[in-house]
């Protein structure tokens, strides 16, 4: 393999297929990363077996075609360091990879590109496609609830539920439930799947913030994938059934609040300074007809937090993990929020003004 | 004790004690600022028995006096995320002391002021006085070449050698010598001592960046009290005699390289990359009549870097621990420097092309 291409693009193609590299594994060749010159061009892959990344044809000039795989963290390393415009990427028949920019040449040993392995194959008819900004926000907003522990595998991940005309992402970890929903710019039908956590929140690192540039996702009864245009990214699905979250959002309520989001957040976050460890120490709402007076006790000392909101409906008296509060609120780009209460022992909801683009739902805790 | 003060000067100034409280010990009171309001006013003090930091008076309406020990983290937390301009502090007879600001209200268990350990005494008779940035600047490019361990307790330390004109600090890690000499404003006489490395790391933080304040340094057989005006920093003395390195630097070289000094950082990055430990594995320079060669060999592979210098005297090959160079060459503000060699298995010193304001030297590796 030999080719001449720019540090700069081959440096943004490396952070992209970077997401799917291995960081620790038994397995040397999943830390690598598969350069691939051949006649669809210039390639980059990445592969940790959950979860593949392969590049877009990268502007080149290949003079020999080839394909290696080299250790990516100092494949990045080097690249990212090198003082010039043009880089010289070749091969010799020992998989040696010689790396030229300016006055510098590195020489670094490669692995066959034979032994990498092969991303799954996904067919890519029927797409489900939207911004990718919209979906970047969407995860972004949901996915701090997924469960940490292996207890339920497919809380671990985020459904994806698939409508005609919208698509809603939910996560569940067994004291709170985030839940938002956006339009479909095209659709393939009814369709739900579990797409890993790991696969959120690498993805969404290369997801554009920009509202011009579109993703597909296409998906099989084993993988999904994203096509972002730059890149194709491939994941395993998690299989099993979600549970059935819509049941625990209920219409009724007894006392609806409507509360500045960031003034709640930060009386949220002074009151949970006196607790050492706020899993553990609940923060009191208790709701009045003209505010709500927010609480915290520990061995530390006390907090009193007093913020004006609009109340309808009875005083109420409830408990909450302000950690579950915080990140909920803190994911919402709204000024305003509803929340609805029902009763001490019950779950409370986070909702828009107006609209139903979200919906969050928090347990409380006994006082 | 009840005062009221601005809270963002309040943050400030606990933000400068906080350099001087201990963030794990056996004895919580190390862990707390001290607060006093009396006849000098409103002054905070931090100590964990090394290193004391007591503060210029604050302006504060003092409505009553006392003394009350608050834990620092806590007290700092809380500062900070205070949503208003004025904050009342009050205790009752059982050191609870009460915070109130806008609508929030905290009462935090403290401890009694006879218990917090005083600071020692230092008369301020005599000083040294420099620029607060001279010194700030003099610490940043020395205290790397401290030593790690405490085989030889005094190179943990920095040597402070005061002149009737000048002063010097120079660190010593028994790999390498650091060296920088500022001129006094105001001295006292000759005289050295050796100041721990953390007593200089957290100076170093509350040093001003402007040119404008000064530093007084007062010297004790034990102590050295550091007087910023906005608050004093004392601490103890490392005790012993301090390496004669006057010695190491020799008058004499066989080759003389002007060096480009940001390219050579550069050209060094990039050769330690092929390293995965770079302690271990040296970079060999090759000096020839126009050029330097900078290579590097490891299992992962090799690497090749050419820069143009300026050479005078003897072609010379010479290997060393990449990381000394680069932290040296980091150091130093000046574009270029020059670069002494005598032979392969003698140190090389790094000077400034003009005047005596620093010296550097590194040993060599065998190759």
């Amino acid at each position: 393999m030999k080719l001449i291409c720019k540090k700069d693009l081959l440096l943004q193609y490396i952070n992209i297929v970077n997401k799917a590299v291995s960081n620790r594994t038994t397995l040397p060749i999943l830390e690598c990363i598969l350069l691939t010159a051949d006649d669809k061009g210039f390639v980059l892959t990445g592969n940790d077996l959950e979860l593949g990344i392969k590049t877009a044809a990268i502007e080149a000039d290949i003079l020999e075609k080839g394909e290696v795989a080299i250790e990516a963290r100092i494949f990045n390393e080097i690249v990212r360091r090198l003082n010039g415009e043009d880089v010289t990427i070749s091969t010799n028949e020992k998989n040696a990879v010689t790396i030229v920019c300016g006055s510098s040449e590195f020489s670094i040993m490669g692995q066959g590109g034979d032994d990498f392995p092969a991303l799954p194959e996904v067919e890519q008819n029927q797409a489900y496609t939207l911004k990718q900004n919209d979906l970047r926000n969407m995860i972004r907003q949901t996915i701090f609830s997924i469960a940490q522990d292996n207890a339920k595998p497919v809380l671990t991940g985020e459904l994806f539920e698939f409508h005609d005309e919208f698509f809603n992402i939910v996560s569940v970890d067994g004291y709170r439930i985030s839940y938002r929903k956006n339009n479909l710019i095209q659709s393939c039908g009814k369709n739900d799947v579990i797409v890993p956590g790991k696969t959120l929140s690498e993805l969404n690192k290369i997801l554009s913030q920009s509202d011009e540039d579109l993703v597909s996702l296409y998906v099989t009864d084993k993988h999904i994938l994203f096509d972002l245009g730059t890149a194709i990214m491939v994941s395993r699905l998690i299989e099993g059934d979600f549970i059935r979250y819509e049941q625990s959002f209920s219409e009724d309520f007894k006392t609806e609040v409507l509360v500045d989001k960031n003034q709640m957040i930060q009386s949220l976050e002074r009151a949970s300074l006196v607790s050492r460890d706020n899993r553990k120490t609940p923060v009191r709402f208790q709701i009045k007809t003209k505010n709500m007076e927010i609480t915290a006790k520990s061995d530390m000392g006390t907090a009193f937090e007093e913020i004006s909101v609009e109340v309808e409906g009875e005083e109420i008296s409830i408990a909450f993990n302000p950690r579950y509060f915080i990140e909920a609120l803190r994911s919402i780009d709204e000024e305003n929020v509803k929340i609805h209460f029902t009763a001490s022992l019950s779950p409370c909801t986070i909702l828009p003004v107006e609209g139903d683009s979200f919906k969050y739902l928090i347990l409380p805790l006994r006082m």
